[in-house]
Parts: structure tokens; sequence; C-alpha cells
């Protein structure tokens, strides 16, 4: 708002703030980092362009390249220092954003002295920065990582960092500059990370894609047709070109599983309250009942078992007031509960009763159940409990209150509540008649009916427990079920607009249970994948989705599955991971002799 | 609803169905222990009466005497047997019943035969029964316990046992059996408990008195002019004459700790999720922001620890899908946080700025603070952060749909919503003109504004929490400050309808603090506790508040203080209020000498 010269109070048009903010962001590039040999918008995958682009040296594509186990050990032998670590991923970021448009904020100078700082502190005292600064996680065996540091950690615009905005997409919250860090954002300082970009969200974080009308849309580095998935999109597009090591997102209902699985990348939904989300900005404020969680997002199993154990260690509880104090438990990491991961029982949900996944998904679920089987588990198939009206449930429950809060924060502008993410939309002007899934229309509901649809949704948790508990008649094992491993989509990385459900990940937030995304190592292949015949079709939603299937469209698209354990069992599910990985790294080096 | 001759559906007056219920409960005490010896109604206190009764002989006036470990070791050893101690506890229990009111299932022959069963087994086998029964939790400490089995427990109405009602005071709820038993019910089954009588709450629970259509009103054995608090005031009562070793409550604004604090008792109100609640009734169900929580009232704190570590042995998480996965953890009990208990620093919250208390209280206060200045710990003075605004708070979350809730519940039978617990109300016919504090009046509000008092709840959870941690400037120990010291309500049990405020506890429910409520060992006397001069009111609460005070009226009632620490601190917090017990008792001790 201003002042026009006869007093009265103009405001700018929203688009016009959006094009201002977007000017400020161009501002925050290094020029020098500007490419003028980026590949033609038609080219599709951009996945192997940073290493070609010129600008990155031998040295920055092998720091970019290697593995958080491999890097932490370097920073902290000191072999790399913590301003190359962060130059070299700076780099690699700005190169990702002007390939995919994956980031927001963009603070690389100020990372770049942070980093300077710490080498500058370690080099003349010998030690890491105080008590709480200077290392990342240090389990038992690796001794040597006590002083690593500076390891670059991109975070979701949403997470608040001290100085900067967090616009979340809304022209409405630009020039908000936050007062403080977020609990995460000091948690993760104190652990001796250096934080340099946010990444890029939809309008209102409660779209399973990455699109709003400051910063514009993500798009699939491994097919720029695709979508990058959200709401964590910036994150999935960034980490897979290896623009960051660690990136964090949010979910509330699949918003780190989805981007990580389009993307190929490992991603971790723990339990409520295990990150600490305090400080953060957030759609929906105030809704107690399905809480969004805080979790990585990396190019390694190892680095979201690093990052977790990292948190931990800082005793998030204490300083944020919904953080569970549960410190990270070496014990359940050991599958103490599980037979020492001798001989697992998993069960594989094939399809949710509610949408048939595509060819390429389910061709990942036959590939690690036989995979796992090689390796010396059991596989049971999991028969779904609910899941449409689990599904159901949720989106009751957000739609509650939803399209008041959106109002709401919008009202300020005047800018438009995102109702597509059709391609058609980076049009603004343009009037779309698509009918949203993720858009609640109606009016909200009272807060009595909103008990009884919160009423309805504890029960059905506790039947799923229940029914969780009854698979100890289908193991074998003495045990029920260690874990279960199910789509995280019923596809791969659809085109820009079409990713409409979130069935596969809406049910573990549902039931606040432990979800890891994993790659399979696969990728979508119109020749393995071919269309199906028609089958008995669920419901309109898995009609549509049968007929979004053509296997040229989704060519190329990594393909992910999801393990998911019980509450609070993040050591558990990361040590399972674990095995699935390596069973179906085995499979996979095994189909190559 | 049953068919009149002309087909016609009709229906009992709800005071008929409230008669026939009441009528079917006395027919459960067995005839043989209907007292004729009673006091008169008139007399104020029988606290002394159950062993004066002539019913009890002089084992079971010792084995209803015997605190709760040399209980668990009599019975662990098989001195006495499981059908003794039963015994014992259920004519105790009936006595107090006749006494205060304080029952309303009561199922003894139930009980006697499952005790009986495990002496049998005990007997036949040598062994306990099964892998999860017959044991009460044993501590490495406590190796004899591991055979311990047959405590009697005693639940608060809501907490279900197959078979039985749990009206809650509804008549509406009169005549549905519980299919199941709730979770807490098998945990403590599985713990070798005997369940044997459930205990009076007030209509939807939502008071901190004990009324109801059906059972009606419990009184306060130490007076009977005064309440027995509430929810949970059957339990407080029942316990306080020692009719039950461990009775379970419910808090969601103060419910155990009131009736703890009013019938000078020890009560724990755990933080969400620490008890199994699966499977309870409850009131508002559906809400969920503000969790009730279940927990311990008891003669000993050593009780409290008892029930706590059993609990946790069972792993309830694995049950019930809001337990939090957190066992007993015995470094936390060692304080170990808490610089091993050497030197603790207590912060003491005289008052809240919202109500004065009374001086009974204040004298408590006093005491303790000397008593931990003796014991050679910190004292300092707590400064209340926005007590008022938590307290209102929390208040409109409950309002936001508790009034349509209990119409709905009320509806079938057209049982009145009880609007005043004064006397008065003896007579359900009488018109009463209170105005109720418990008793949302208002319609309730949209989801949207629920999220928006929800968040405002959040936000305040924050500052409280940075409020402590800041509190680390104060304490000369290198920690914020280790525990709160603070009144249980601004009074020591007042007369019935009169106790209409629960500022001091509901600010613990609204910050999810670990509260556990301690006899002080003194109890309100005339002469010590003058009337103090009128003083500058907070507000109208505490203008009657000063009003309600007339030394004459409370005398005789216990004097208790609240512990509180962090969430999910249950551990520590026992711990700390061991050692503010002993300083307490020792200072009894010393002023006597």
């Amino acid at each position: 708002m201003e002042l026009a010269p006869d007093n009265t109070v103009t405001q700018k048009h929203w688009q016009e703030l959006a094009a201002e903010k977007k000017e400020r962001q161009a501002a925050t590039i290094p020029k020098e980092w500007i490419l003028t040999n980026l590949p033609p918008k038609e080219q599709l995958s951009v996945i192997d362009f940073p290493e070609k682009s010129g600008l990155l040296d031998d040295k920055e594509i092998e720091i970019t390249n290697t593995e958080i186990g491999g890097l932490l050990e370097k920073l902290a032998k000191g072999i790399w220092s913590a301003v190359e670590v962060t130059t070299a991923f700076s780099k690699r970021a700005i190169i990702a954003h002007q390939l995919v448009n994956c980031l927001t904020e963009i603070f690389i100078d100020r990372a770049l002295k942070r980093a300077a700082e710490l080498d500058e502190h370690l080099k003349t005292t010998g030690k890491v920065v105080g008590p709480l600064h200077g290392m990342l996680y240090v389990s038992s065996e690796d001794p040597f990582l006590s002083s690593s540091k500076g390891l670059p950690i991109s975070l979701k615009d949403q997470i608040s960092i001290q100085g900067l905005e967090s616009t979340m997409g809304y022209v409405s919250w630009i020039g908000q500059y936050a007062a403080k860090n977020s609990v995460l954002a000091d948690v993760l300082e104190a652990c001796g990370a250096v934080l340099y970009v946010k990444t890029n969200i939809p309008q209102t974080l409660m779209w399973a894609e990455t699109f709003n009308h400051i910063f514009g849309r993500t798009l699939n580095p491994y097919n720029r047709s695709l979508t990058s998935g959200g709401s964590s999109g910036g994150e999935g597009a960034l980490v897979a070109l290896k623009g960051s090591p660690i990136g964090v997102g949010s979910d509330i209902g699949g918003s780190i599983r989805i981007p990580s699985a389009f993307n190929g990348l490992y991603g971790l939904r723990p339990s409520y309250g295990r990150v600490p989300y305090a400080g953060c900005v957030n759609s929906m404020e105030g809704q107690d009942s399905v809480l969004s969680v805080l979790g990585p997002l990396c190019n390694s199993l190892n680095g979201v078992k690093k990052f977790m154990q990292s948190v931990a260690s800082q005793r998030p509880w204490l300083k944020d007031p919904l953080a569970v104090k549960k410190p990270w438990n070496e014990e359940e990491y050991q599958l103490i509960d599980h037979g020492e991961g001798k001989r697992l029982c998993f069960a594989i949900l094939w399809h949710d009763e509610v949408i048939l996944p595509h060819p390429p998904v389910v061709r990942a679920l036959e590939q690690t159940k036989q995979a796992l089987l090689k390796a010396g588990h059991e596989v049971v198939d999991w028969k779904p409990l609910k899941h449409m009206e689990i599904y159901k449930t949720l989106g009751a429950i957000w739609a509650a209150g939803a399209a008041e809060d959106y109002r709401v924060t919008t009202a300020p502008t005047g800018e438009p509540v995102i109702a597509t993410m059709e391609l058609a939309v980076d049009n603004p002007n343009l009037i779309v008649t698509d009918t949203p899934t993720f858009r609640p229309l109606a009016e909200g509901i009272s807060a009595y009916d909103l008990w009884q649809v919160q009423r309805t949704r504890r029960d059905l948790r506790q039947e799923y427990l229940d029914h969780w508990n009854g698979s100890v008649a289908l193991t074998g094992t003495g045990r029920p079920v260690d874990a279960i491993i199910s789509p995280c989509a019923p596809y791969v990385a659809p085109p820009h607009g079409k990713n409409k459900t979130a069935s596969y990940t809406m049910i573990w937030n549902a039931l606040d249970y432990t979800a890891l995304v994993l790659p399979s190592g696969l990728f979508a292949d119109p020749v393995l994948d071919v269309k199906k015949p028609a089958h008995a079709f669920f419901n309109d939603l898995d009609k549509a989705n049968y007929d979004l299937y053509d296997p040229a469209t989704f060519k190329g698209a990594p393909i992910s599955i999801q393990l998911i354990g019980r509450t609070l069992d993040e050591e558990a599910v990361i040590a399972m991971g674990e095995i699935v990985d390596s069973a179906l790294k085995a499979t996979a080096v095994q189909s190559k002799l």
C-alpha cells in the first residue's frame, strides 16, 4: 500500500507486486552463473545438463556428486572447506533453477559468509563453533564426523529464516521478512549446516504440484513436460539435479513423498512432531488434527538417516512445544522389535481399492517383491482397509475451514486462489473450468461438525491399527507385518495439471504412520509398461486414471515405492528401508550381469 | 423406547429411567455389607469411619491401610491372596459409597471370580497368568514383584469394561453395555490388576464437581458439606477413604488434580497420549486439540510411579493409535537432565494473576518453600505469563462445539443438561438461575474460527516454553527452573456448587505440561488461616473468590500443592515429586518435635 499524490491510499495490482518480487529474486542470482547455453525449452530431460553446462569445474562436479557420507567425511577431515562445498552446491542450484525453476529465496552471499566463518573458526581454534555448533550427528561408528561442518541444506519456502521472506507463493505475503529463524533453521545451523536457498511450492501448499503467481511453475528434470510434484516440488527438482545434498520439505498429504517419488529421491514423512515445525509459516494454521510434518528429501537413504539423527541430537522438544520428546533410538534402528531384521515380513499393497496404479508402478512393486524374496524375507499381500473412507475423511477435515483460510490470506491483494495447475494457468488471465480436487470450493462447516469428522477419523485409526495387529495371522514370523510396501501414487510423475489424487500418500498422514519413499531404480519405459485392457473400475477417479495412461507420455520418469511403518517408528523404517534398498540394488546388479 | 398396546412408541420419562438404573446399582451391593450404623447426615468428617464401621476385620483394615509397595510385596510373596485383598478393598469401597456416594458400576462378584482364578493359577502352576499377565511392573530393584498380581484398581465411570455400562451420568446412555474393554482396562488386567468398581462423575465430565441425574452427588469425606471435586470426584473420595489402592481418573482441565487436591491424594496428569485412552467414552469426542488424559489417584507417590511404569511396560502404543511411543525412562527418573536432583531450582507460582488463592493455600506454598530451602534446593518466584489469556483460550476451544455435543447426547431422553451444582439441584425439578462457568451456553463457532483459537493457543504454548527456557537467568543452576510449584486451585475443597474456576489446573492442560498433585500434609484451620483484608482484585472472579472465603467453612479440608514439569516428562516430575514430598514430610516431623 502507498499514498497517491492526492493522499488517497492506492495499492498496486497483485500482478505488479508479483513481478517486482520476481525481479528482486532475479537480482539475487550471481550474474556470472547465468547460463547462455541452456537447452531448448522443448528438450524434455535435463537431468544430465548441470555437469555439461560448463559452469562447474571437475572438483565442483565431484563435490556435488558425492554421497552424503563421503561429503561429511571430506568436510570433517578438512579435505574440502565449507566454502568450497557451499560454492559447488550453490552453483549447481542456480543451474538447476535455470532448468526447472525450483528456487524462491536465494541468499548465497550470506551462505558463503557463514561458510567462511566456519572455516576460519576451525582453522584458528581447531574447534567447531560452540557447544551446539559444528557437527552433524556423530554416531559411535563415525568418530571422524565430530568436526564436520558446512553442509549446505536447502529449505522449502515456508521454513522461516531470519531476515528473509516466506511468501509461500502468496502475493499478499510479499515483504513479510521473518523476525527470527524457525526452530528447524536454528537446529540445522546448530548442527553445522549452511542454509543458502529456499525452494518453490504451490500457492496454499495444499496441492500435489508446484505453481504459484510469484515464482511460477517447477518442472520435472527427468521430463519437463511432467510435474515435479508438490507441494515440496522445488526441493524434489533441486535435489534430483544435485543442487542440494539434503532438502527439507513438509508433508500433510504427501508433499514430501510425491516430489521424492516423481524425482527419484529418498524422502521421509516422519510422524507428527518428530521434526520441529515451530516458526514456519503454513496454510490452515490452527488445524490441530492432521498435522503437517517436516522431513528430508535426499539422493541417499544415508542422508535421510543423518538428517533425522542430527535433528534429534539437538533435543528439539526443548524448543518447540509440539515436538515429541523422543531421542534417536539406536535399538529401534537395530530392529530389535523386528527380529533384528533377519527375516522380515513385508506386505505389499498392490492397489488401494480407490485407484489402480499404472503399469510402471506395478512393475516396480513386482521387482521389489522378487528382490525381497531373494534376500530371504517374507512377502504377503496387504488388504487395504477402508482407504477411500480414510481418504475422504482427511479431505473433509481440511475442507472444514480451508476455503476461508485461502480467502482471508489472499484478500489483501485480491490475487486469485489458484484453481487448476493445467499448463494454461501459466497465463493467469485465462479462465479455467477445471474442477480441482485439491481446492475446497465449499463453505466451511461448524466446529461441532468438524469434531464429528475427526471422531470418525480417530475410529478409523483404531480400526487400521487393529487390522495391522491382526496381520500376525499372515506372517509366519510371530509378529504382525513389519512394514507395508505401497505405491507412492497411482502413476509416475504425470503431466502438469494432472496430479489430482493423493490417496496413496494421504492414507498414511491420516494414520500418522512413518512413510519412506525409495527409488526402485527403474524408470517408466513405453516398451515394458504397455497399457493394459480396461479393468472393472473402482470409481470415476479410477477410470480417469486409466484413461490418463499413455506409455509415451511418462517416458523416463523415475518409479518409486513407499515403505510404511508404525507411528513414531522412524528408526525402524529407515533400517528396513536400507534392507529394501539393498535388495533392489542387488537385483539391479544381477539383471545387468 | 418400547411399544405401547396401541403400537405407538412410548418412552419412559428420564427420571424414571434414572431411578431404575439407580435401583439396579443398589442391587449390586452385597446385602451383608449394607450398614445400619452410618453416621448422621449432619456429621461432616467421615474419613475415620470405615475402620470404626465394624464391617472390616483387623486383617482387612491392615490390608487396606498398607501402602502400595507393601501391598504388592505381600501379594507377590503370597502372604495375602488376591481374593483377600480384593475382598478387603471391595468391602471398604462399599462402606465409602454409603458415606459419600462415590460408585457407579459395582461388580464385586466378577472381581472375586477373577481374583480366585489368579490365585488358583499361581497355586497350580507356580506361574503368573500368561506372558502379559500377573505382574505389576518390575523394576530391577524390586525383583520380588515379578509374581505380584491381584491388585484391585478402581476406574472412573467412562473407562469401558466389557459387559458393563459407562453411562457417564447420562440417562440417555443407560443400557449401553461395552462390547469390549478399553485399552487401559486390557493393559491393567495384563498387569495383573483386578477391576471391581467404577466411580462417579459429573454429567458431561466437563465440571469440577461430581453430580449427575443417575447417581447423584459425591461428597468430600473430610467434610461432607464440601465438594469432592471433579470430574474424577468419585475416585477422589473413594481413594481418600482407602476403598481403592489406585484409582484411575481423566483430566482435560483438572479432573484428576482437583479431586486429588480436595481429597488429600497424590494425582498425576500425564501428557497427552502417555496413558492409553482408546475405548473410553467421553464428552466432545473428536475434539482433537486439547486432549483429555488418563492418570492415577493414589494415597502414595509410589502408587503413581508403579501405575505409570506398569502401563508403559505393556507398550500401549501398539494398541492405541494415539498413545505415544515412549517407554518408562529410568534415566529421566534419575533426573539426569536435572543435575541428578542434587540441587534443584523450583519456581513458586504464588498466584496466577487471575485469582488470589485463599490463606490455607498460601500457607502450604510457604511451608513448601521453607521445606525445599532446608533440603538444600533453590526456590525462586514464578512470574505467570498470560494465564488469563490461556485460560480463556482453552475455554473457547471447548465452547466451540460443546453445547451441541451436550444437546445431541441428552436429546434421546430429554434429560436436562445440568446447569448448576448448587445443593438445590439435588431436587432436579427446581429451577436454578445460577450462571455456570463450566457450561457453554453459546452456540458453537465455525471450524475456521475454531482454527483461529487453536492457532492462538499454539502461539501461547510457544511463548510459555520460551518463558520457561528464559528462566535460566534466575536459577543459578545453569538450567532453566526444574519445576514449577503452584496452587491446585485458589481454595481447598469449597462447598457444593462453589467450585467454579479452574485456572490453576487448566493452564497446564493448555500447555500439555506434566502436573502432579501432592498433599502438603496440612489441613485448613480457622485459627491459622484467618481471612486477609481485601486486596486490589484482579477481576470479578477474584473478588468472588475473596468473598467466598470464610475460615470456618473450609475446616479440615486437606491442602495440596501442584508440581509442574515439561511435556512428556512424567519420570522427572515423579522423581522431583519424591524430593518435594520428602522435604515436606521432614518438615512435618520436625515441627512435631
